[in-house]
Formats: structure tokens, C-alpha cells, sequence
């Protein structure tokens, strides 16, 4: 079982468990900052970053995309992708603050998401 | 007194009150999300970005840059870009995470930062 849903030469693209929809994009090369990069990661990186906001967007309808670059634990860089709702856990707090509420969401399958997804990461 | 840094017809740099070297980057257009942006916008913006974080990198050298786009309060996009520290305030967590320690930072001045960051976003 794993949380991989795509992969390429250049990134790979995994789940994060959570209740809302929440992606995790790295790079296959251990970089450690986006400007770290060579240019075509750094670039096809970013458009897959796009490419996953635009699907997410379109497929969940989401209050708010949020996008996030840390690696303050694992110096590997990743981008965090969620879809956020105004009855999510932390909203408007991000998913790294103060939890809200108890939250119960009814959310389309992940599982189609991720295969539209991969579909469009496919293709560049 | 203002805390703007930079702008141009695309967008402009402010700087956020914190100990840490954190600016952000706000889109001239109201746009919410990075793609809805026309093409331009979006292409300078993530240009704008990395070019942030090489001058944050290069005169701060901390110990990890993180980036974050929110914007779950104020709809208008925006990206964050912070160095981090080992001994900030939060580090390793977020700075929307849970404070780890009274922090004592010395770092090189803000002006001069600013300065040459406004600088290199001039070229654009």
C-alpha cells in the first residue's frame, strides 16, 4: 500500500493523509530550495504545482486552495497542496495552526481525483 | 510609514512585521487563486517568488526558506516568503505552527535587504 499516485523523471506526487484533499509534490533529485533547482525541474515542478491546483479546484470546488514550501523537518524539496472548505477542521486557520472544530466533510472520492490527476501530469 | 517594498504593474512586496525576514508578494489584480492569474501575471509572480528567495537565501543564508500561499482570510492572492532559523521563534515548525522558544535573532539589517531585492525585481 502505498501513498504514491504519480511519478515521473522529475517529480513524484503523493497523499497526505488528512480529511481534506492534500497532496505533496517532490522532486526525484534531493533539492533543498526551489531556486536550488535546475531549470527544467524548477519549471516542471511549478507546472505541475499549477496543473494540480487546477484540478482540485475544478474537481472539489474548494472555499480556497492553499499552497505551502516548508521542509523545516525534511529538507527535501515538496510543495503541500490542499483543497480547504469553510467546514474543514482549521479553516480559516491553516492546516498548520490552531485546529477549529470537529469537522465531518463530504467530499468526492479521492481515488477519481487522483486518477485525473495523473492523467493531466501524464501529459506534460 | 509603510511597509511596501516594491511594485510594479504586476504586482508589489510587502513586508510583514515579524523577527524573521518575511515579505509577501500581493498580485495588482484581485485575483484569488494562482490560476486564475491572466498568463503574465502568473509567470511574473512565480518569477518575482524565486528571485525573493534567492536574495532571502544569498543575504540571510538561513537555515531553510519557506514559502506559503493562503490567503484563506484575505482572498487576494498572495505568497509568503520567510528564512527560517534554527533558533526563530517556531522553527521547525511553520510560522502558523506552535511557538517553540523566546527567540533572540542578529541578523543583518532589513533595509539593506530590502533595497537589493527591489533592485533585482526592478530588472523584471
Amino acid at each position: 500500500m502505498t501513498n504514491r499516485l504519480y511519478e515521473n523523471e522529475i517529480f513524484y506526487v503523493e497523499k497526505e493523509e488528512s480529511m481534506i484533499p492534500w497532496v505533496k509534490i517532490f522532486t526525484q533529485r534531493p533539492y533543498k530550495e526551489l531556486s536550488d533547482c535546475d531549470p527544467v525541474t524548477q519549471k516542471k515542478l511549478l507546472e505541475a504545482m499549477i496543473a494540480t491546483e487546477e484540478v482540485m479546484k475544478a474537481y472539489y470546488n474548494p472555499k480556497k486552495i492553499n499552497i505551502a514550501m516548508f521542509g523545516n523537518y525534511v529538507p527535501h524539496l515538496h510543495i503541500h497542496i490542499m483543497a480547504r472548505f469553510e467546514d474543514d477542521s482549521h479553516f480559516p486557520e491553516s492546516m498548520w495552526g490552531l485546529k477549529q472544530r470537529e469537522a465531518h466533510l463530504f467530499l468526492p472520492n479521492f481515488e477519481d481525483f487522483a486518477k485525473i490527476l495523473s492523467e493531466k501530469l501524464s501529459k506534460f
